[in-house]
């Protein structure tokens, strides 16, 4: 029986580079491979998939009202598996959707992307996914201290750790890097700058 | 470093046998163990940790408002390691308590639990352990189809699958049964009483 | 499909306890569960598994020479899922016999085992089972200085590491305790007793 | 405390784009890595590692014959990890002092490579990381059944399954696909070829 995967991890991790190389290993088996990633992440063109170290394909982007199911069951139903890259911007009734997918027409779904935000909490769609999710896995990576990293921080423009402002904010100067818990408590207590880590 | 766990699984998949099989092999290594449950679970006898295999210990049950690192800190700062049953219903702040006192103290902090309530979602302090849980590992457990249990079906008298009423219901009449997503989505669907499974 | 289980810890952490449980746990889903243990072991009784936290459960004794496709389609046909204890004594035959039933029968097999002996090197079955198995998952514990467990040290009256001698020796005065490899290293080099830690 | 990992899986599982996106995200927290491969294996020239989704890296080429712990000791003492492709083919010896340069230089030692050769026999350098390494995490990949590939079949000019033959043979005509152990017994007593799967 196929099932839904939710493979999270922290921001650079290489989880589109997995989602990528996902796709590659289910092609070089003849098998075709529906990738889609939620248009609202349209960092590297509305519909390419890019990985940090260069890897980079086609992919079909998807609305947040979009029906997964229907999309699937009206247009791609000659595919067999799904990948979704960023999946933590999915709404949580696409994850539904998907998860019908898998029991109803038996194909794997294999969902690429962050568990939380700079504050720490859940996204909508990787809530989901944690809920129903039949395979549940991290992609590790490692903080510069050497501990796995677990937190997304988000940073200003002179590198210091914020954590106000809204939940999503893709195209603004803030940039992002994972680090461990107690690094992420350590900076933003102290207020310094963690530019030298990156 | 020390790391605060997380270790969920579905209802009947031994969680608390496994909690105590913890416990008992930290002592083995002369390791002295903390071992709490929320207060709101009171089955058992409000201080009792039992498994359904026969295994027993004696816990510390905590308050909803309680202070976990303060309790810690406070009263059992000689213990090497803590862990935690029936974790899905602490709160998010204890769960924030416990991952202070694994930074702060390094001290290792194994919760076992549930993720998901009766209607798919997860518990207020799953939520959060997915959220900042250094590690996340799945007690896995089987449908009677043979397929991974991921749902806890709560069950009414005539062993009906209910998806409404609150999400705790420990005293009441009805039962609850661990099955996968399938198999659920069939009965629940049917409206047939699954009492031939459990 | 069914699949072929290889769950392997270093000793002390909780092996057979684990195995009962998953007996346990398919018998609560109705379902008829095969124990077997190798006649080798006979620590216990020849036909009892029993764990050190007080779980114990009657199994058949298998000797080396015996054929486990056999036993199971002559005898226990009628078993949902095989469940091994001390796996590690399993002839790489025998492992291969396991894995044909789990083909051929689509009947689920779960060996619980040790990988290593106390010279740090596999067992006859365990490289067997690493060899073909499905599913490789490896049931942690920990030293005493908070690293895992991964050398089963023999140690002599003295409590000193011992690294020659044959394989198997059960009925002897040698004990064993698990340690991490830095510890284990430590020791044996600097000849001293490790009778504090266990 | 730095680990000893062994990341196996079978042929075509993205092994080697594993180990050069692992590289690239250490580089990225600007951590030095040495990447090592054993001279064995020149299909790609002998310093460089390649993986078939398109990412190469130079590396450096290790003879059998080369003390793993004094290369390092001597010449790459400032790398910060080390990651090893094909690790397959490394020597027991060898494997034994990267162990050793995990444990006294605390420097992470990351392995990828095979589990099983062509008669689903253990390679000796997957042997020795079976017994010593810290961590065991396996590369999953799919037979085109939908099965998990556990089987590194050897293919002749006509397709057909081979199960005599040196262990390595990198040169050859003979090629290899993964595949599960269902499919792999079923066309071996077939005799039939599996081209039209690759």
């Amino acid at each position: 029986m196929a099932k839904l995967y939710f493979k999270f991890g922290a921001m650079g991790c290489s989880k589109t580079a997995q989602a990528l190389i996902t796709k590659f290993n289910y092609e070089e088996r003849n098998m075709k491979v529906l990738l889609l990633k939620p248009a609202i992440d349209t960092r590297d063109g509305a519909t390419v998939v890019k990985s940090r170290i260069g890897l980079m394909q086609d992919a079909i982007a998807v609305d947040a009202g979009e029906d997964l199911f229907r999309l699937y069951a009206e247009k791609y139903a000659d595919c067999d598996v799904i990948i979704v890259d960023e999946c933590q911007f999915l709404t949580p009734e696409q994850v539904d959707e998907l998860a019908d997918i898998v029991i109803q027409k038996d194909v794997p779904v294999l969902c690429f992307g962050l568990s939380t935000d700079f504050t720490t909490h859940l996204f909508p769609g990787s809530k989901r996914l944690f809920e129903i999710a039949e395979s549940i896995s991290e992609i590790k990576s490692v903080c510069t201290c050497g501990a796995k990293a677990t937190v997304n921080a988000r940073l200003d423009d002179d590198g210091r750790i914020v954590t106000e402002g809204s939940q999503v904010c893709l195209g603004g100067n803030d940039r992002y890097v994972a680090m461990c818990r107690k690094c992420w408590l350590k900076y933003r207590s102290q207020g310094l700058p963690v530019t030298d880590r990156t």
